[in-house]
């Protein structure tokens, strides 16, 4: 079905040209253009007393473009930011790769030595950040053995000021640009726009790179996948520095909505936003769903419109999703990683589960799902033979990805990216199944998988036991060191207020729902260790595991 | 901003590598694979009797991928297809592509050597005709000097079932096909996945080229621009000959809709449906508009819910607008060319504009608009200078568009298609303004200008007035020759039932509304000739007045 060179050339409907009347490289940057000539008046970003509308923030984007434009940046740059989802980050979208650089958002938690790792690894040129940050930003910089031009963000909504490390502010930066700054679009949509480091729980971080396709895709996905209206009001708890909050900034352009920004956020703050500024959207993961579900009834405003919740990173459990459906909150289970921009898999619904027993809802809304409309490949294989496993639900494969939405590759590391794209598909490293519905659902990491006695765990599903306990908050499982099993179930727990059970009540709870071999054996309450995102630090429990 | 070659090989952002696992030709042909998967059960089309879900129409249409492929179709090839709106031109929208080849849907009201034009200029390789049109298309076939694979759609819906002029019937030719044919996407986004012919008012018809790129875009851009909700009820009133349908079938499978098919329909007809199928979307000129709101009102099923139109071709007059609103309708007036993929400029609406007068909306509504999300650029310029003329909703330029909604090119007419894509641009032909807002409205077509006493008079600005007369329910204004003033307007207009007002009257009233040198000299009563797709052909009125 595909032609050889020699039917092409013979074929007239493949001698058209293409020159810039029919052809375009795809970019997401197009959409702030757009928004700012439909919509200029629309509110775009709200952070406390600051409000800009659409017009102010396309005007803000390329005053900051100009702005670095005219200090050197260009294509093949980097541009880091350090930052709390402020305006800046969310202006840096935009007005960095308006450049033709590329944006390299921090994780603002992380410490020095990692930060330095960052900028030196990524070659950022110029760094904008938070004087919240400060401390471990001014530490890395001191790592770096090479100049780099530092803008500061100075934010009075900021808990804490440090010391200004730059050679000028944010604001200042703006005032040197010209607003009118004639950008282009890359000349090639396949041109890097991004660098988002993932956690690297073990060795250095990579550096995932997005180009300008993908981003333009996943935007626009996020708008079909979530069925965004026009003029959504989002808010963001998800950080904008984590796979660039999922390629949101750019879906809000698309679709002219508003950002609410809180630097940071509790239940009671989310509350709070929703009924000032009646948002109709926000992201976060399970964890942030149980802040905003056991949030005193006293310190939430009434509500009369459905909030849309989207949630990754681990399946909402039962009790969450009912009481946030009974709250007003519509829950959409997604997944991705950051080499996917985030999520590209959910769990798309089907009307008629709405009628089951909320139990149920919650054992389907548990399943990662389907490709995104813009995912072209899915797939859960035997990683060996690359057979895809049979639709049963049962038999384990790793969880593959292919298509237009998965990340250029690791800068400066092509064997990590020919090894992850081996056989022509993306490793997710994730273990899972396909059931026969196609939906595809999460067993395991590989390396959460425990092995006990030589059978296989899924520390997954007995996790989504204990959460079924009402006493339960938060729990994650791990392989805690046997030596007649080789390995056991070890739970860590995190409990709700008031809830004191002992150990034996939860092993006995777990016994009455699987078998036994899978069960805990040891039980640990107690604050369970969480990265930025809100994704439990697994090899953290694991060392700790290990000691007991 | 863009890099030299040389930045561009020591840029490691650039040095990454494409492959299946992060690059995937761009094409429409995925959402029907997903459909399937994700909502196999849920129901795909409808036509009197038959339904199909998206399980069964994913099978029929790689049933005839594989039967055309067996047959020796593939790229380069074209399928011609010569057909209602009926379940098999929808399915020939992924059944064809699949094997490779182009998808040629033939305008069904087209004579005899229209259409033996068609089939020659385009190689049809296959033609797939329905019985209806036996008798034009035997006569065409008699034109061809060489060998064709005729397969006859038999549809027990038809008005008149002519005589079987091919090898097989469409059921026999999917019963020979295997339904897990495993179809690939193109190699290249770029190539052709159909080819629809211009009406042609004037010399040969051209055939406008689509890619796989741009019939994915636009069927996206669809879901975007009119907000479409997953699982949508469309009711095909739009042939799907035109411009693929605006490439809706391709939009429905990316949202899993339902495809109500009528061979033909009336205000009844289009009532009905809604009654019946609980219709929310269909799209139709100002004309299909004037048929549902005249429908008398006991003809008119209750409906409690809002159906969503979008219409083109003309402005709809504030009347109809009135009366379609009042009846539970939502009219979204787009724009575009058959070179653009059908429309691709929507008159994006403003919440606060549901407040104004009536007259008022449909002021604001009557305006083309802004580009759909996915249309990189929209100008209105001087074709002589190529500079865009001043937003003041006076100056009139050419509407030209820039992007990858903008067509391939002209099949075998490099010339043409070099003469659209003049600097860079497709050149529509249509003369308009820019509003100091941005929107952009046309005043004519380049020859429908009418030139009197030295003056441009906008043939649609005079019919925009015509329309507000209550008597009228559909008007045309063309230049007349005239000796003393080179040209005068000359007005054709269908009444309403019921009304007769004098020549006399319509010119007073037009006089009441605008300079005098506007208004029409001549006034015809009577019906106004109109293409199959209800756009008016104005060089028949032309010839009329000529004639006067």
């Amino acid at each position: 079905m595909t032609a050889s060179a020699e039917t092409t050339v013979a074929n007239p409907f493949e001698q058209l040209p293409q020159c810039a009347a029919n052809h375009q490289a795809l970019t997401p940057l197009g959409f702030i253009a757009r928004a700012a000539l439909v919509y200029p008046d629309r509110t775009s970003v709200i952070h406390g007393a600051r409000r800009y509308t659409w017009a102010q923030s396309y005007d803000r984007c390329r005053r900051l473009a100009s702005a670095l434009h005219r200090r050197g940046v260009g294509t093949g740059d980097t541009v880091a930011v350090m930052a709390a989802n402020t305006p800046e980050i969310f202006e840096a979208h935009f007005g960095v790769p308006m450049t033709g650089a590329v944006l390299n958002t921090l994780n603002s938690r992380l410490d020095a030595p990692a930060l330095a790792f960052c900028l030196r690894h990524g070659d950022a040129k110029v760094l904008i950040t938070d004087r919240e940050f400060a401390g471990p930003i001014g530490e890395a910089l001191k790592h770096l053995d090479r100049d780099i031009l530092v803008i500061d963000i100075d934010d009075d909504q900021a808990r804490e000021r440090g010391p200004k490390l730059g050679a000028l502010d944010y604001e200042a930066l703006l005032a040197e640009g010209d607003p009118a700054f004639a950008w282009s679009p890359p000349d090639d949509e396949w041109r890097a726009i991004s660098l988002n480091y993932t956690s690297g729980t073990t060795g250095d971080p990579k550096g995932v790179v997005y180009h300008h396709r993908g981003a333009y895709l996943t935007a626009i996905g996020n708008v079909i996948s979530w069925q965004m209206p026009p003029h959504p009001v989002y808010l963001w708890t998800l950080p904008m520095f984590h796979c660039n909050g999922w390629c949101f900034p750019w879906t809000l352009a698309a679709v002219a909505g508003v950002s609410v920004c809180q630097r940071s956020f509790t239940g009671e703050s989310i509350w709070q936003a929703i009924g000032e500024h009646r948002v109709t959207h926000f992201c976060g993961a399970p964890i942030v769903l149980n802040m905003v579900a056991n949030t005193p009834a006293d310190r939430r405003p009434k509500i009369s419109h459905t909030v849309q919740v989207m949630t990754a990173a681990a399946p909402p459990p039962a009790a969450t999703l009912e009481e946030m459906q009974r709250q007003g909150f519509r829950v959409t289970h997604v997944y991705g990683l950051t080499e996917t921009y985030g999520p590209s898999v959910v769990c798309a619904w089907h009307d008629e589960w709405n009628e089951l027993p909320i139990e149920e809802q919650a054992q389907l809304k548990a399943r990662q799902g389907v490709p995104y409309p813009n995912l072209e490949g899915l797939s859960v294989r035997d990683p060996l033979t690359m057979a895809p496993v049979p639709d049963d639900g049962e038999t384990i494969g790793e969880v593959m990805f292919q298509g237009n939405v998965v990340m250029k590759g690791y800068l400066k590391d092509p064997m990590a990216t020919r090894v992850a794209f081996g056989g022509g598909w993306f490793h997710s490293g994730d273990l899972g199944v396909r059931h026969p519905d196609g939906y595809v659902q999460l067993r395991d990491r590989s390396k959460d998988i425990i092995i006990s006695g030589g059978e296989n765990i899924s520390s997954i599903e007995v996790e989504n036991i204990l959460h079924k306990h009402p006493a339960v908050l938060l729990a994650a499982v791990v392989a805690r060191p046997d030596d007649k099993w080789g390995e056991t179930p070890c739970a860590f727990i995190e409990l709700k207020d008031g809830f004191a059970p002992s150990e034996e009540e939860i092993i006995a709870f777990c016994r009455s729902h699987t078998a036994h071999f899978k069960c805990p054996r040891t039980v640990i309450f107690g604050e369970v260790p969480k990265t930025s995102t809100g994704k439990v630090q697994k090899f953290k429990l694991r060392h700790q595991a290990k000691e007991l």
